[in-house]
C-alpha cells in the first residue's frame, strides 16, 4: 500500500489490480483508513485518469451487491443531479418519463447538509414507503414501469466506508473521488443509460462552471468505459430551482408542475429537457427534440400525474395527496420575509436559502438525525422580477425552530438592484460521447 | 482538525496554536492517525513555512522531557548527521572536540535500512553501555566532557509517532517533516548550537544537492527561531565515507583516525572541517581556521585519543580496544571481491555498498531487530583509484548470512573507467546565518 501511495503521490497512474487491492483492502481492513486517507490527500493533488476513475468505480461497486434489471424489458434509464436548493426534478421526471414508456428504477438519497435529498422528500408523502428491498424494486418497476428506493448498505458498501472518511480527511472535492462515488452507485443500481445533472453554483457543490464540466466530463467517460451511456448537463444553480425548498413544499411544487398549476417556468424547463436526455437515451425518440415533444405531450396530457398517482399507491402513499396537495403536512407559523426597499432581484443566493431551510429543521447536519417535513421557504420573487418596497421576498414555513435566522438568511441572500437583470441561461452545457450529440442534434 | 487539514491543502500558514493543538490532540489521542495522515501529505504538496516549522518542532519538544545541560559551564554543542554510508564521523568528533574543551552532550540513534547508527557502532565496542539516563548523560559531560546515549521515548514522544505513520503512509521525504524531526531531538537534548551535516548523492536520505541545501537551510532558520546556533554542511555522500562499513569495523576505522595509523583521507578531512566549526560554535576559537588548527593539534597530539579512551571507560567499555582494535569482535569469513578487467574507478554507489552490509547483518530493514557487530564491507580502492585487472576491489566480512548478495552488490556498485575521475569535493556548502559567516572568515 506504501507503494501504491508512493506512485499516486509522484503522479503515476495505479493498475486495474492495485486498485481492486487497495478498494478490497480498505474494505476487510487489510488496509488501515490512516493509508486510505494519506491516498485520498495524494489523489486530490494529483489526479487520476478516466481509467483509473473507471477501476475505482469497478472497485467500489464489486465491493456490494448490485440490482439487476435485465428481466425488465427495455433501455433502463437512471438520473442523477449532484445536489442543489429546491431540486425536485425527480419528483416529476421518475412519472413523466416512466409515462414515455422508460422504465424507471432508482435509487435516492437523503438529504445533507443545505442539500435537500429526494428520500426526504417523497417520506412527506403520508405513508410513503422508501424501504424497499432490491428485489422489490425490480418487481414494482416490472409492475408499474417506475420505483425509487433508499440507498442501502447492501450497495457500494466500500462508497460508505470510502465517503466517511474523506468527510473527516479534508478529501470530499476532489473530482475523481466524486465522479468514482457517483458512477459506482449509477452502476450498481443496473441502469443501461444515465443522465447526469451536475448543477454549478453558489448553491452547488461545484460553485464554478469549469469544475462542474470538469466532474461533468469525468463521469460521462466513467459511463463509457462501464458500457453504460451516459450524457451530463451542467446546469445553473445559483438561484434556487423554482420557488420551494423543503420537503413537503417542494412535494406541492413538483405536484403542480404535472398539474400544470402555475409551475415555477425554471422548473418545468429543466424537468423537460432532462426528461428529454432521458427518453431519447431509451431509444423512445428518434432525436432529442422528438423526445422533448414526446415528454411535453405526456405532462400536458396528464398522463404523467396519472403515472404518479400508481407510483404513490404502489409504494403505500395516500394517492388522494396527488391531486389535493393540501393533504400534505403543514407548518404551523409563517413569516414574510419583506424587502426593505424596492428593486429589481439580481440574485438569490440559493446556499443561503438552502441554510434557512437546513436552520428550521427541514435538512440534517449530520447523518440520522430526523428532518421536518413541513418546514421550509417558499419564495415569491426569483432573478429577474420587480419587487414594490415592503413586499413579500419570500414567505419562511416554520415550526418554533430557527424561524429567525432562516429569516435573516433568506433576506441577505436576496440582492436588489436598481435595473433589471435577465435570468442566465439554465443549461450551460451538454456533455455526451461525439456519438450521442451526432444522432441527437 | 478537517479546518486546519483543509488550510494546509489549500497552501494556508498555520498558525502555532493551531500546529499546538494538532500535536498534543494527535499524542493524547484526540486527533486520529488518518486525519493526521492527511494533514501529512497536504503537508509534503504545500510545504510549511519556516515559522511553522519552528512552531511545529516546538510542539514535538513540548511533547517530552528536555535535557537541562545548563548547570554544565560552557556552549554545549551536537552535531548530527542526516545519515549515510560509512559515516562513522560522531566517533571521532566527540573525543576530538571534547578535547579541544567543548562539552558533547549526545542522545544518537541507531540504524535503519541501509545506514547505519551511532548507537549500534559504540555497542561493538565490548561492554560499552548506550542506555544512559537523561541524569547519567548530564553527569558524565560534567566529569569527562562527553556523554554519547541512545535516544529514548523519554524524549520527543511526539516525533516516534509522527514517524512511525509517515514511514506507513509515505509521507517520510518531506522537507519540513524531516527538518522539524531532526530539529526537536537536538533541541530537546539541550545543546546550545548544532552542526547539521546534510549528506547528498546516491548514498544519502537526499540524492539532489538542491534538495539537501533546501533541508539545511530549513534546519538552520528552524534552530535560529529556537535561539540555537545552527550551521549546517550540505557533503558529498555518492562513494561511502571512508573505507569500512559495518559496525566494529567502522570503530576500528575511527581508532586509525584517531591513532593517526594510514586513516582515509576524506573521513579525515570532513571530521576536522565538522570539528571545526563546532569548536568556532563553541566559542574556543576566534576564527574557523584557528579552530581547524586547535581540532588538528588535539589529533596530532593524541588528546584526542586519549579523551576516546576516557570515553569508552566511562560508559563501560573496555579502553584497551582503543589501542588494540583487533580486540574488536571479528568476522569468521573475509571475500574479496576482485575487479573482471582493470581502470580507474569512476563511482561506488554507497547505496548499494550499504545494502550489501545490511544484507550481511550489519543493519536492520525493522526496528528492533539485532544487528551483526562484526560483519561488514571494507573497500580498498576509492573514487580516482588505479585497479589492476583481478585485484580485490573490497573484502566482505561476513558471518554464514548473504555474503553472495553483498558480494554482488559491492561488484555492481563498482564503475570502473578507462579515464582517471578525481573525486568530487566533500563539502558542497556551508549554511549559517550572516553573522556566522562574518565571524568565521
Amino acid at each position: 500500500m506504501v507503494d501504491l501511495i508512493l506512485k499516486k503521490r509522484a503522479g503515476g497512474e495505479l493498475s486495474d489490480a492495485e486498485i481492486g487491492f487497495m478498494i478490497r483492502g480498505f474494505v476487510d481492513g487489510t488496509v488501515p483508513d490512516y493509508q486510505m486517507a494519506a491516498f485520498l490527500m495524494a489523489v486530490y493533488f494529483q489526479g487520476m485518469t478516466f481509467r483509473e476513475m473507471a477501476d475505482l468505480t469497478a472497485a467500489i461497486v464489486a465491493s456490494g451487491e448490485t440490482i439487476d434489471l435485465k428481466a425488465i424489458p427495455g433501455i433502463k434509464v437512471d438520473k442523477h443531479s449532484t445536489g442543489g436548493v429546491g431540486d425536485k426534478t425527480t419528483l416529476v421526471l421518475a412519472p413523466l418519463v416512466a409515462a414515455c414508456g422508460v422504465p424507471v428504477a432508482k435509487m435516492s438519497g437523503r438529504g445533507l447538509g443545505h442539500t435537500g435529498g429526494t428520500i426526504d422528500k417523497l417520506e412527506s408523502i403520508p405513508g410513503f414507503r422508501t424501504d424497499l428491498g432490491l428485489a422489490e424494486v425490480a418487481g414494482q418497476v416490472r409492475e408499474i414501469g417506475l420505483a425509487v428506493g433508499a440507498q442501502t448498505g447492501d450497495l457500494t458498501p466500500a462508497d460508505r466506508l470510502l465517503y466517511a472518511l474523506r468527510d473527516v480527511t479534508a478529501t470530499v472535492d476532489s473530482i475523481p473521488l466524486i465522479a468514482s462515488s457517483v458512477m459506482s452507485k449509477k452502476i450498481a443500481s443496473g441502469a443501461d443509460a444515465v443522465v447526469l445533472d451536475v448543477k454549478a453554483g453558489t448553491g452547488a457543490f461545484m460553485q464554478k462552471t469549469e469544475d462542474a464540466l470538469e466532474l461533468a466530463r469525468a463521469m460521462v467517460q466513467i459511463g463509457r468505459q462501464h458500457g453504460r451511456r451516459t450524457v451530463a448537463l451542467v446546469t445553473a444553480m445559483d438561484e434556487p430551482l423554482g420557488r420551494a425548498v423543503g420537503n413537503a413544499l417542494e412535494v406541492h411544487e413538483a405536484l403542480a408542475v404535472l398539474a400544470g398549476e402555475d409551475p415555477p417556468p425554471d422548473l418545468v424547463e429543466l424537468c423537460l429537457v432532462l426528461a428529454a436526455h432521458m427518453v431519447f437515451l431509451a431509444g423512445r425518440a428518434g432525436s432529442l427534440d422528438e423526445a422533448g415533444a414526446l415528454a411535453q405531450g405526456a405532462l400536458a396530457s396528464g398522463a404523467a400525474r396519472e403515472k404518479m398517482r400508481a407510483w404513490v399507491r404502489a409504494q403505500g402513499g395516500d394517492p388522494a395527496v396527488v391531486d389535493d396537495p393540501e393533504l400534505l403536512a403543514k407548518a404551523p407559523e409563517r413569516t414574510a420575509v419583506r424587502a426593505e426597499t424596492g428593486g429589481w432581484v439580481q440574485r438569490i443566493d440559493a446556499r443561503a436559502v438552502g441554510q434557512a431551510a437546513l436552520a428550521l429543521g427541514a435538512g440534517r447536519t449530520k447523518k440520522g438525525e430526523p428532518v421536518d417535513p413541513a418546514v421550509g421557504v417558499v419564495l415569491h420573487h426569483k432573478v429577474g422580477s420587480w419587487v414594490e418596497p415592503g413586499a413579500a421576498l419570500a414567505t419562511v414555513h416554520g415550526a418554533g425552530r430557527g424561524e429567525a435566522e432562516a429569516a435573516a438568511l433568506v433576506r441577505e441572500a436576496y440582492v436588489l438592484a436598481a435595473e433589471k437583470t435577465a435570468p442566465g441561461p439554465l443549461v450551460h452545457a451538454v456533455v455526451g460521447d461525439e456519438e450521442y450529440e451526432n444522432r441527437a442534434m
